[in-house]
């Protein structure tokens, strides 16, 4: 199966308790692509700028990911500065320089209409919902959105949430799209905005998916997976995005959508993540094989596992 | 199996977003001795005044805790008042009457000195450590602290902490003992100063357990056990107590240690705590059945176990 995803691709440049990477190849679609190219085919839609060169393309291709999809547009690639030096679990921001990224128009490139799965990451909502309603035969929808958008373009948001299968946000998004403070509270309200299930990732707490009355399956019971406990964190840049590509890689890999399929990702989502805090930037992700990928997830399974 | 808990009697006033309730019967002790009931013979070392009825004793003796232990002193009994109105994970304390409990000198009863568990509540650190060393025969002795002893008597701390087990703290209380912001680090650190594991509550988010290599079984591999979500929680008083009560209760009432037992203790606790905060004060956790836990504990595998 293939997984479509319009998101970011950036240059970013970080600074965390173990180090400093600068000008590094990031941004959510570079994120969720690696991270689900290890499940399943992977087409990106993006847009950079002339500072994009065939070597960071190639970090894409090398994965066998489709770049047809990414625009070059005149001028620079976006470039978001960031630091995680007093708290590793949310970063502060020096600098955002939208660029080429300000005017993105997400084009599908006629070849990827055939997705059967589509990630709609951290945009505008109304680009969101202008490609998924692009996308008239995907199975399956995910999405994301942040801070930004739930409190400045709720209403489009609200459109878009009808749109999207899956919603992925962490905990603080969940609150202040519910205007609720108790997760499990928010997340019922968040489902009836539109989404059969919701993804609410809780940092190194792991993540936990609400659903819908028989989304998916039978009931309504939630779901949670761990994060790995790891001595040293050392750039969580892209952990939310890689979780989402492992978690929509590898539901996309599998025949069928069904609760077990659903959790097992939820997993994976967990697995992806605890790679991509390994090293800074996408190095770790670059570099992964499926035996890595099955042995941590066994290590999750292990921390949460009775006998 | 008998365990043995020293902690505090207290009497409570608490107000939640869910309502109030005055001077309702409270305490680590009460809460310990009600939680682990469900599982084991559990006897009660603590102090209080005048104010401890015979009413308030039969709480405790219904559920068949034996209260030869609880020595009744001229005054008032502990009074601490707390509420959770904005943040139903942290308690801003109203005020904190120590009164008989200031001089609590724990005395174990000749008859008690055969249980073979024992459970040192959050007391000063000295006093925990006199009840350890009387004790001579325990098989297993878990402990709490909390900020209070880990700034202001920590040399006391390190000594009592040679003499535990199994530490339960929580995720504030362990990063300040250890002196370092990452859990898992602090973990280890804290494993350094003797105990041979160490749970780590993350409140909402659950429990892990860390543990020192090759103690209770083979390596050193973490393991985390959830907390349930719940749409309304009454009042969050005791959660931590009972918890430990269901993890050590459970231990107690199982014919060897080992990681299998320690696991399943860890999922437990998180039910015993998920019980506690369903009604004000003690009351939910005085009248549950063993049915009653065997479904929750399935709620909490359905939770987090993959088929």
């Amino acid at each position: 199966m293939s997984i479509l995803v319009v998101g970011s691709i950036a240059f970013d440049t970080i600074a965390t308790p173990s180090g400093r990477a600068d000008n590094v190849l990031g941004g959510s679609g570079t994120y969720f692509a690696l991270a689900a190219s290890y499940f399943t085919n992977v087409r990106v839609v993006a847009v950079v700028g002339d500072d994009f060169t065939a070597e960071h393309e190639s970090v894409l291709t090398r994965r066998g990911v489709d770049t047809r999809g990414i625009e070059r547009a005149k001028g620079k690639t976006f470039r978001w500065g960031g630091q995680y030096l007093e708290n590793l679990n949310e970063a502060k921001t020096d600098f955002t320089e939208l660029n080429v990224f300000e005017k993105f128009q997400p084009r599908i490139p006629q070849e990827f209409m055939d997705s059967q799965f589509l990630f709609l990451g951290n945009i505008h909502p109304s680009l969101q919902a202008a490609v998924r309603l692009e996308m008239n035969s995907v199975k399956l929808t995910g999405g994301d959105t942040m801070n930004f958008w739930i409190q400045g373009t709720r209403k489009e948001l609200t459109e878009t949430l009808k749109l999207v299968n899956i919603l992925l946000i962490n905990d603080t998004e969940a609150k202040m799209l519910a205007g609720d403070s108790s997760l499990p509270r928010a997340a019922r309200k968040v489902l009836v905005l539109g989404p059969q299930a919701l993804v609410i990732k809780h940092g190194e707490y792991g993540a936990t998916i609400f659903f819908r009355e028989s989304a998916f399956g039978v009931g309504s019971h939630p779901f949670r997976a761990p994060a790995l406990p790891m001595e040293e964190v050392k750039d969580p840049t892209g952990a939310g995005d890689s979780f989402a590509g492992g978690f929509m890689g590898y539901i996309a890999s599998q025949g069928e959508i069904n609760r077990e399929v659903i959790k097992r990702a939820l997993f994976y989502g967990g697995v992806m993540g605890s790679f991509a805090v390994e090293l800074f930037g996408t190095e770790r992700l670059q570099n992964l094989t499926r035996a890595d990928i099955d042995a941590r997830f066994q290590l999750f399974r292990e921390l949460t596992h009775l006998g």
